[in-house]
């Protein structure tokens, strides 16, 4: 049987895109790993005749609708007396639910206001999940063959009662049907990978889906089909066809494939950021135990600092520039031998919304990788605002450092 | 007029939990900033059925309505043919968009390849929307006074049609009608900050909407209106009810309101890092034009390196540990003496998920900050898992340093 589900996140402020919904995000890829297929989201105003419509809206063949928001302390959240009355119940004071805001506040120092003591009004017509992280609690109503799950819309609260009390209790009734696997690409363009794919694979489309994902993390390819093994072989052909653009087959971070190599072959890595202004050192620290091959970095912003940290002589810095190939191979000789690191990273380049001249555009940034007795030097010309431009420096960096790292072998 | 907007987002990646709806969010932010109020997301599939679906069901009180994904040039797009002859036309072929799209990619040097070439199929029945970002157009449809606006599901290729060709043409029928402020606050809790509004201002429900918002980044605080002056008066009020908890009024993060304090006063600001691993060097550096006020930073993630670097005595790092008030204090020391900087930021702590012992659990952060003669201390505790924690230091830093300028006053 395959199972179907609604999210429906309530919110003023997701409509009002103060709030991005990455709850819908988040919940959709859990309930697709347990087998269920999510087929719409909705996002609704927490007012009393949306949450009516949008209850009553719900599909035919849904099994399940995931509902989050409006559960809060404050006066903005009015799903909890809409949804239970909608079902024919009302709000009752729930000693045990009292005691348990009570002690949440207790153990956290703080005393329990007047404001929230309205969470321990509870359904007498659901059935109540246990809110760890927080003091709404959860609901589930029944209906039809239909079950209503209402939750906070907190993400870590949400994520919380969905992984200890909603996912395990699911996962027990339904059947995973669909095999999916990924190929996570960077450097090559998005219809470059889509020629090469099905130039090789024109029957790709009849067996498996496939979907080309860009972003400034590179395109990511994702593979569906009910054969896994299938699923496998083109996987591994896709991998094979698209070379070392491809950095990983499970999602992981450059990162943590630049972290992993790094320990792998007991290797030191140093960063010295100019415009990427601790990105790069941001990223490898996101890394669970990078403390093993990262132990220092520098972020040299202004000229004075690149020469005074890392020695790079200001006649190159007068002559071609803070962005250049020069500058960006002083950095990194200066940085190899200021920390001994084995691998080290420079980028210098113009993030924007000022800084550009003639010859040097917004958006370019030059990066030197030193490993082992080469220096590895790249230029980039990517220009999608001072944010962007940023995080694609430094994702474009630690790919250099993958690239040198896997040559090696 | 009240004008209403729906917006629809087609794509599998987001019922897979693969890509986050940012496009919902920016639409809903823009389309509200001119006076246009959007009632409902939804995100369906790319399949035809789902699409005929979701534009039959389009409430009827909607003036239009926005439709994003499905046009790129891959196998897994299949919005344009099927929204083109729901509304009765079909696909040709089209010389101008030929032009174009041959033209862009001459513009980067590639070569058009066979599968872009169908970017050049228009619908006969559709208005055409220049992308000057990408190949594939966006279109407009007219229905029993619906105005459908079809666009890419690319974020930037997206951003510039509405910004160039959408926006400014809604702009002109529409009247903006409710006025909405804000305020931003960090480090009290959400109930304390409506306990204390509510005392004051019990009848704030009446003419006004008020919403809190928690993240990581704290909380907002958002008053909504028809009456503009009122609004404006109870901004204030609240402003001075939450006094220095208040960061920003307009939506700046800490580190903007940093960055533009330090260029008051003429200040210089440096960082010396461990847990936060750079993230607060590169919140610093994403604001425009923070190298004048940030010239050089240490990522100090290694205990040697806190030595060599900043000069902290090896004695108190083994009797006090890394993550210790005596560490960052002599963080900063060195961070000052070493950099002559006016405004010294030092933090350590763990971030997780290891290297937690009795008496220091994960997310204990202490941090410091050196401006003239003071050293400002702080000990945080904040688990909710390592990027949020790292992100969570960094602003408390941030805002650390903020309340130190803001007390000199």
């Amino acid at each position: 049987m395959i199972m179907n589900a609604e999210i429906i996140n309530i919110g003023d402020e997701l409509l009002a895109g103060h709030t991005v919904n990455t709850n819908a995000t988040w919940m959709s890829k859990e309930l697709k790993n347990i087998g269920i297929k999510v087929i719409r989201h909705i996002v609704i105003a927490d007012e009393k005749e949306s949450i009516i419509m949008a209850l009553d809206q719900v599909a035919r063949g849904t099994n399940y609708i995931f509902i989050t928001g409006g559960l809060g302390p404050t006066e903005d959240d009015r799903t909890k007396a809409v949804i239970t009355s909608y079902f024919g119940g009302s709000l009752e004071f729930s000693e045990e639910a009292y005691k348990w805001v009570e002690e949440f506040f207790a153990k956290r120092g703080r005393v329990l206001s007047e404001r929230n003591k309205g969470q321990a009004l509870i359904p007498n017509n659901a059935e109540r999940i246990i809110n760890k992280m927080g003091t709404a609690s959860g609901m589930i109503f029944r209906k039809n063959e239909k079950t209503f799950f209402v939750m906070p819309g907190v993400p870590y609260e949400m994520h919380n009662m969905m992984k200890e009390s909603i996912l395990p209790e699911l996962a027990k009734y339904s059947k995973v049907i669909t095999s999916e696997l990924q190929i996570n690409t960077f450097g090559l363009p998005e219809s470059e990978i889509a020629d090469r794919i099905m130039d090789v694979m024109p029957d790709i489309e009849r067996d498996l889906s496939i979907g080309y994902y860009p972003s400034v993390r590179g395109i990511t390819i994702r593979l569906a089909g009910n054969d896994k093994f299938k699923v496998k072989k083109a996987q591994e052909k896709i991998q094979d066809l698209l070379g070392n653009s491809v950095y990983s087959l499970e999602g992981e971070s450059i990162a943590e494939i630049v972290v992993n190599l790094c320990k792998e072959k007991n290797l030191i890595v140093s960063v010295a950021e100019s415009c990427t202004g601790g990105s790069i050192a941001d990223m490898i620290t996101n890394v669970p135990g990078s403390s093993a091959v990262f132990k220092e970095g520098y972020i040299v912003y202004g000229n004075e600092a690149k020469t005074k940290l890392l020695g790079v002589d200001p006649h190159i810095l007068k002559e071609q520039g803070a962005v250049s190939i020069e500058t960006v191979e002083a950095m990194v000789k200066g940085l190899k031998n200021k920390t001994g690191a084995d691998i080290a990273i420079g980028v210098s380049g113009i993030a924007g919304p000022d800084g550009a001249s003639p010859g040097k555009p917004l958006g370019l940034v030059y990066l030197a990788v030193a490993y082992k007795e080469r220096i590895h030097l790249q230029k980039i010309n990517f220009d999608r605002g001072r944010i962007k431009n940023k995080e694609y420096a430094a994702r474009a960096a630690l790919n250099r450092v993958r690239l040198a790292l896997i040559d090696d072998e």
